[in-house]
């Protein structure tokens, strides 16, 4: 789960069994009864029994946060893989060309002093782990692809995060979002 | 050229020819006489007749430019593919893991406030026209390719901003840099 470039395979199998898929903006994705995470190469995907779609990213260098913010997430956050947490989420994601568009401090902005997101997702750590991939720059259909992990105690703050951010100025730039749910098959 | 994937493949043949090749830091590629940029994909670049090498990068969002900058460089600057601007340059680039691990302030403060590397850069504009590409989520040798284009009369000014720039706090942090000059075939 952590090798930098990761297919996201949707199918009839794999260690994730999907709950609900929740299309928030944009065309959604075939539904799917099971989620894979599997490490990958720059290669099209391979082709796999039962396979539907297969999402790519990446896990690259930090984008907005600061130095102080990274300390204070690092102080507080707990790696993915966890026995408690048998739920995850995968919320790929793209945003507007508007978006890609304006200058870095313009985005910082509104990512941050406007939206909060850093402020807002700190909240909910240690509960929620959490691991970004990036994809835009692969040329896919989406520019980011979150992975989360929390116990079953923890699903109505995840609900709670979710929704914060999806009221933020920086969520006005979100042209496509799908919300998969999904529990350890 | 300003195909967001493209592929630059040294080889023995192409529109550009080699004039020399110059390792900065780290290790070499092997001497070619021609270069080609070529539109691509993410798969792996296609064999070609007499081709060496091919470093694949792609265009992408700023990642450090705020909002002035942008548009003082957006005033000021020129296409690639000028006729006069026979002339062309290809640097494929890494930095350090070291570098790589700071937050977003701490590089933007080396970049600009340390470094001055677009004060400097558009001091040289609009003689030397020039393209970013990434390449380092895409598993590549090199972190970035930048490519510049200028007529012979500004060979001289092209040298002095790669020199300014290899003096910068910015450029402890390069750990491989190849410096390869083309002249129009």
């Amino acid at each position: 789960m952590t090798t930098p470039l990761t297919d996201f395979i949707g199918g009839s199998g794999g260690p994730w069994e999907v709950v609900r898929m929740t299309t928030l903006a944009g065309a959604g994705l075939a539904p799917v009864s099971h989620l894979e995470p599997r490490p990958t190469s720059l290669r099209p995907a391979e082709a796999a029994l039962g396979q539907c779609w297969a999402l790519k990213g990446v896990i690259s260098n930090l984008r907005y946060a600061e130095q102080a913010e990274r300390a204070a997430l690092a102080a507080v956050q707990k790696p993915l893989g966890r026995p408690a947490a048998t739920c995850a989420a995968l919320v790929p994601l793209r945003k507007s060309a508007a978006w890609w568009a304006l200058a870095q401090d313009e985005r910082r902005a509104i990512f941050e002093d406007a939206s909060h997101h850093t402020q807002t997702g700190i909240r909910y750590l240690p509960a929620i782990a959490r691991q970004l991939y990036h994809c835009r720059d692969l040329g896919e259909p989406f520019d980011f692809l979150t992975w989360f992990e929390f116990a079953p105690a923890h699903a109505a703050a995840f609900d709670e995060l979710l929704h914060a951010l999806r009221q933020t100025t920086e969520w006005a730039y979100v042209e496509r979002e799908i919300d998969i749910r999904l529990v350890r098959a």
